[in-house]
């Protein structure tokens, strides 16, 4: 029996935001591969706890590594690389015996990691099925729409440069920005420098029960990497 | 017995990309709000068929302007405005007999037209679910991801000028493009002058039956205002 490597969007975080299509696949699931830095048990495994079935395999893929190595150091890059061919290799011979499903938080194909797995398969090897991007959970928990009218919206990841960020976040009207972690004391700076900081809220755990949402500027603490900053837009109301 | 207005978000289009949560709320309604242009069915109210629970009570709230009043005429805010109120007001004594589910495509904050629904309630009446994104259902039907690494996406109205488009075409990773229909020559000038009209996609009815991916290029037939354009990034990839 031929399967394929089925990779599920689990949305922002809370499983009943997770789609009818990724609840039924997991819920049949024989075998569930995940993400997880080596010795945690990994957020895409902790949001479907309780609804992985009796008896079906768990393969944890563990990154090699992290912040051990610099990005720009071409082993971070070769280290990687080694890790996502291997695992290509060992989710294709296990579709050859079933489909296996494959967790991801928010949508596959935005910012996350199974693009790397994705690339390295044959196409019709792969099925992705959407989730809700943790931003969208993200600005619903801000209880205020996002973008109205004719509103532009510039998603940026926190690690650009200073000014970079600065340049972006003062063309656009509403913002979302990934990727924040250690890069908050830089995206404040920005965003002061760009006139929108005091328009900017902070949400950590979007949709989760640590869910915490607020003001940026009142931020002075440790923020986790996947913290998201928004701003919203103010196009046309009628 | 007291309810609220909740706005659910039903997703691209495929029913079976519902939340959950939406998928349980719609399921337990009594009454079933949504928009649609006059005499026809519209198109969130098709994404539920079969869905809405026999004897829920059906609010179908008819825009009273599409296109017959320019965007520029102070008269088509004032009568949208008055819609607003007018729906605001009917949706507040619906809740206070108990809930009143509102169906939204898409994901409701994200240039969604219940916003002006939420911006008219008080805060504590509402409730709102987030879906996914049509956009989030294009991207994944073309195939590839939309945002790798350190990209920077661009979500753009392809109703802006063509010289801003341009600009903005020309300044992102990866890029968006929404409420394409007619302006859809306008955009493929600015992509073309941006050099980027190689790599742009259209999608049409993403995720559902109707679906169709296409190079832009190759368009030159009439495509519905809401298909989407993409161009995909091309970060970091190790």
């Amino acid at each position: 029996m031929m399967g394929q490597v089925i990779c599920i969007g689990l949305g922002p975080g809370d499983p009943d935001l997770m789609s009818l299509r990724a609840h039924r696949l997991l819920a049949g699931a024989r075998t569930v591969a995940y993400f997880r830095k080596a010795g945690r048990p990994g957020q895409a495994r902790r949001m479907v706890d309780g609804l992985i079935p009796e008896g079906a395999q768990e393969w944890p893929m563990e990154y090699p590594v992290t912040t051990e190595i610099p990005l720009d150091d071409p082993a971070y890059n070769a280290t990687l690389a080694a890790f996502y061919d291997d695992w290509a290799a060992r989710l294709a011979a296990g579709a050859a015996r079933g489909d296996v499903v494959v967790l991801c938080e928010g949508d596959p194909f935005f910012y996350g990691s199974f693009m790397h797995l994705h690339s390295r398969l044959p196409r019709d090897l792969v099925q992705v099925v959407p989730g809700i991007p943790g931003m969208a959970g993200c600005w619903t928990a801000t209880g205020l729409p996002i973008t109205w009218g004719d509103d532009v919206l510039t998603v940026l990841p926190a690690t650009l440069p200073r000014a970079e960020l600065t340049r972006r976040i003062a063309d656009t009207d509403a913002l979302v920005v990934m990727k924040i972690g250690r890069n908050l004391p830089r995206l404040r700076a920005a965003l002061a420098d760009a006139g929108r900081l005091a328009d900017a809220w902070l949400v950590e755990h979007g949709t989760m029960p640590a869910q915490r949402v607020r003001k940026l500027a009142d931020v002075d603490d440790a923020v986790p990497y996947f913290s998201i900053a928004i701003v919203h837009g103010r196009g046309r109301r009628p």
